[in-house]
């Protein structure tokens, strides 16, 4: 069933362009503040104390009395994680000697911190060591794992070096005897192990990871043998909790049923997508079809009912997650920046199972808007939750709009979501071009050269997503190109320069023949349009978005004097193309015919509220917030 | 200060009509129903266990041991108090021996559970009587005090009885003892004693129920000598909770400030109202203008910026609670039937202090559609939170809208919204009537003959609110008449049958002079008109709901083709009178012209949806869910 596969992170060069104009940001400005605030020495941040938690925990296994030595989340281990394995991308596309020597000092004390056994866990280590393993619903040792394997996958390909690695072997060996040898019951609370076991298992060719990941997916939602559920008898056995989740809400971490009989998308959003990323990953790597049934059932549930049309996914700030088919509310939307990753993540690994433009679309929605939007456009501050509506005086301050911020915070306790931003804007290369069987998969449009296995060097020029055309010249070598036409391109040309016809295009793939020396143009359809939601969507019944592109826009007060509650689209009127924002990197608005309200007398009245001609202002969604707290909408009324 | 008061429940005679029939309901359907749950001898409903409360009580009191007596919730009393108030109000309007004498028992029963010291609650006295008045902000003690002093009030009223009023009394001695002569800290975490103590004080003349409403109402939200909480020290002063209340949430029970400082409605709806209320009353009686001041601050954030167009209020279930201005959502609104009772009891206080039609609209408002929304038409069911949108497979399972139930449930184990629907409807006549010095008001339009004290004997014959003319005739005496004209009468006559002239309007009242004999005419507009709500608003921009008269029409599935969500109006068209809905007690639908949204391929589109002319079919707010699970809107897009 596989017939394409994520090139690895160096056989793209980015040349200079949008992607790498965010590496760079990433490189210069991201990592680096990281790094200082997990040695606690950023100004301004919350006190991290991941580096320290890692030299306690050493300190512990050699007998040292640390006291209360750790601080912070259960899985602050993770953020260490996720910046090396950012790091690990970054010094694969922009060696950096220093960075390298500071990274492989992380390493170092992070090996120092594991246990002789193999486990790997400085909350755990430092705390109290008979709860190793004890409470898979909320302890995420298995989810600490996994963000450490992905990261020594990726600072393997990035720079040679296999300490990390090794360690991760060594702790894969740790899991495997616990889980397998010693058939323990149990699976992880959060997945992500399950995704980071088959990056392993192709890093390594370790069977005992590919092994551990099929165990993981198949135990998972299966009934103990007295009808029971794991989660369930785990917090019997115990007398502690950490944070007392609920161990009888199933849906939350997806284990109401066996994966294979899932079909709505449940729970907490992140958790949901990186346990389908494996799911799918998994499905084409051992060709189970009934697995891969499962994910399509699982994708369609949230490309077609529960998700934004920004590509955010998760309707509650309650347990961060999926609510109901479409519920989608979008002033006290969740969206959090990692469930985008997420779905970008799920997205890759459907497309090695089939390439199928409607996976490339969604991760390419998922990237422009949401995971983009968590982002300051400095790299300085980070949404975690990403509503399309937002009214300061009621966002971040209504208790059911708490979690919904009208500005980017600077760096939360739980810092999930900026390293997570880092890690996927680094690795872009790697979900932007696949290859298969002679075959190369230009999925999303990024500028540089692409080295593919069976020997085609591809050249892409653009200026995508401002720009709408994508030159592919084959450098080297020959085969098949299959370039995605995204299903926003109404009218699209693709196609040899030395031809005059069109290529045919099957699933969202244009499939042309091409050797060296070949020039394929793209001609994307750049006009701006308006955007409806089914009926079903309560919220946006009445109501259009704008879109170009990619980009999904939105307005902000800033540009429509102060007040955006009181626009109303006339989209029967052309949308034309304004000026580029120098505080928005250089974006486009979109200029829209509508009008205004008129403020009416009182809350309510029998008077139909007259309304005034103006042309309306939007930006691309991902560039909000950047000027200031003002009002925003995707959706407008017309 | 004092120009207006309610008139006492004797004073109002109704005849037929629509405020009898529900009268009829509640005497017929609600009263026996609610004794039986009381008893627990109603099936179907949750266990009640309240009059074994009382027994227990009483047993404990005499020294036996009654274990684990206590069953409910620590306000489970006031179920009983607000039973006997509405059997109060009813037995003044139709005497009836049998359920005066079950009324008389259960009054017995209540007596042997008071402590001789005066105090009664069950709750402590079964479980632990060391833990009296050490939980104000839990406890509900003085809650339950207030609605037996408001029970003992309306039973004499009713009946002439007074033993309840004098086990009151010797209640209210145990209050004033220890909240005064001890001079201990604290005041009500649920209002709801001060405006019973005042009811307490026209009833018996007693200074101290005077005093002591004074006292709670001027120590609420003041800084304790050292200037901290009072809610906070006595949480520091105990080692246990009931439900683990945040002490430090001074919002939540209207403590943030001192009461003459506040000026947003905030924190939990039910207590607000009840504390502005007192607030209000007591400023009337004092002449307190600053107090007043308050008050009409406080009026003015809930109508002016904190209220649905149903007279519904608290926007969240998070702590059922106001949040921010304009913040009304209508899916995941909480807007709970007491809240509205509570909006009522506050607008009748503020018309004693100013006779404005503001308050008078507001009150029918709250009453036509949230209260009686609150009551399944055959009396059996009974919502506890009204939005204005449902749809089944959301509303009532999404995390978000938990609260927002499809069809009205039987009967809560937390049973406070049924008996004050009940308490509402039987003492309709005292919100209709008010009088002042030779003057008769007349706030809301219900049939039936008014004493006034000043000598005048009125009639009023009317099928408000589904029919527009009002007909009041002067039967004895003379003085002037007070009319309220409503807002929503966009063409309004009200004038003497003898006279060309009509009345002139101040402030939402047509005064009249009227003499034995005199017929006066009142001819309110019975059009159907569109209504708009402030774009800052956000949840109805774009939209618009239909009224005709007091009240507010929704769109429900069944008369729509099971599918309210992808109707537009046409608002540009008239709105029709149709057909009286037999299942819904009569009540007329309104026709409008509109449109139908065709299907979507998918969630987003680009393809303008099509849309179909349709005739739209809304029927009155309060009618709604009486036919079946189905979906239902306010507001629809125009």
């Amino acid at each position: 069933m596989k017939i394409e596969r994520k090139i690895s992170i160096k056989q793209y060069k980015p040349s200079d362009g949008f992607i790498s104009r965010y590496q760079k940001l990433v490189r210069e400005v991201v990592i680096p503040y990281q790094y200082d605030v997990l040695c606690d020495k950023a100004e301004g941040a919350e006190k991290s104390h991941v580096v320290q938690n890692f030299i306690n925990a050493a300190a512990a296994l050699r007998g040292e009395d640390v006291g209360d030595g750790f601080y912070g989340m259960v899985f602050q281990d993770s953020d260490a994680a996720k910046w090396l394995e950012a790091v690990g991308y970054s010094l694969a596309l922009y060696p950096d000697k220093k960075l390298e020597e500071t990274a492989d000092s992380l390493i170092d004390i992070i090996a120092e911190a594991q246990d002789e056994d193999g486990y790997l866990n400085t909350y755990f280590t430092i705390k109290d060591r008979e709860k190793r393993w004890k409470n898979l619903l909320e302890g995420h040792e298995l989810y600490c794992s996994g963000h450490f394997m992905e990261a020594a996958v990726a600072y393997f390909d990035g720079t040679g070096k296999d300490k990390l690695l090794k360690v991760m072997l060594k702790n894969v060996e740790h899991i495997y005897r616990h889980f397998i040898t010693e058939k323990h019951d149990g699976y992880p609370g959060h997945p992500e192990v399950e995704l980071a076991l088959l990056k392993m298992y192709r890093a390594t060719g370790e069977k005992k990871c590919l092994e551990l990941a099929e165990h993981f997916i198949n135990v998972r939602g299966v009934p103990l043998t007295d009808g029971g559920s794991f989660y369930k008898k785990e917090a019997e056995q115990r007398d502690w909790t950490v944070w007392g989740n609920n161990a009888e809400d199933l849906n939350y971490q997806q284990s109401f049923a066996p994966v294979r009989e899932q079909s709505d998308a449940v729970g907490h959003s992140v958790r949901a997508v990186y346990l389908y990323t494996a799911m799918a990953d998994l499905a084409a790597e051992t060709d189970d079809k009934e697995l891969l049934n499962a994910c399509e059932r699982l994708w369609s549930s949230i490309a077609d009912k529960r998700m934004y049309v920004t590509g955010g996914i998760g309707s509650t700030g309650i347990g961060e997650a999926f609510t109901v088919d479409y519920d989608l509310p979008n002033d006290t939307a969740y969206a959090e920046t990692c469930a985008s990753c997420g779905l970008m993540f799920f997205a890759s690994r459907m497309l090695e199972a089939a390439p199928d433009g409607r996976y490339g679309d969604i991760m390419e929605k998922a990237f422009y808007n949401t995971v983009l939007a968590g982002m300051q456009l400095d790299g300085k501050r980070f949404f975690y939750v990403n509503p399309l509506e937002v009214i300061p005086g009621v966002s971040g301050i209504a208790a059911t709009h708490w979690h919904d911020k009208p500005q980017r915070p600077e760096w939360f306790a739980c810092a999930c979501c900026p390293p997570n931003v880092a890690r996927t804007i680094s690795s872009f290369g790697t979900y932007a071009y696949g290859e298969g069987e002679n075959t190369a998969y230009c999925h999303l449009y990024a500028a540089g050269d692409v080295e593919f296995s069976f020997g085609m060097k591809l050249r892409c020029e653009t200026d995508f997503p401002q720009g709408f055309t994508v030159r592919y010249t084959v450098l080297e070598g020959e085969g098949t190109l299959a370039v995605r036409v995204p299903s926003w391109s109404v009218n699209t040309s693709v196609k040899l320069e030395t031809s005059n016809d069109t290529a045919a295009i099957k699933q969202g793939y244009a499939y042309i023949e091409a050797k060296a020396g070949d020039v394929v143009n793209l001609e994307l359809d750049g006009s701006a349009r308006f955007v409806y939601s089914s009926s079903k969507a309560a919220e946006n019944t009445g109501c259009a978005a704008v879109q170009r592109g990619a980009l999904v826009y939105c307005f902000e007060g800033v540009d429509n004097g102060g007040d955006v509650l009181s626009l109303i689209l006339d989209d029967s009127a052309e949308i034309s193309v304004g000026d580029a924002v120098p505080e928005l990197g250089g974006a486009e608005t979109l200029k829209v015919k509508g009008y205004r309200i008129a403020p009416t007398e009182g809350l309510y009245t029998f008077e139909k509220p007259k309304k005034v001609s103006e042309e309306l202002t939007a930006v691309p969604y991902y560039t909000w917030g950047n000027r200031g707290e003002n009002q925003m909408r995707v959706w407008l009324p017309y």
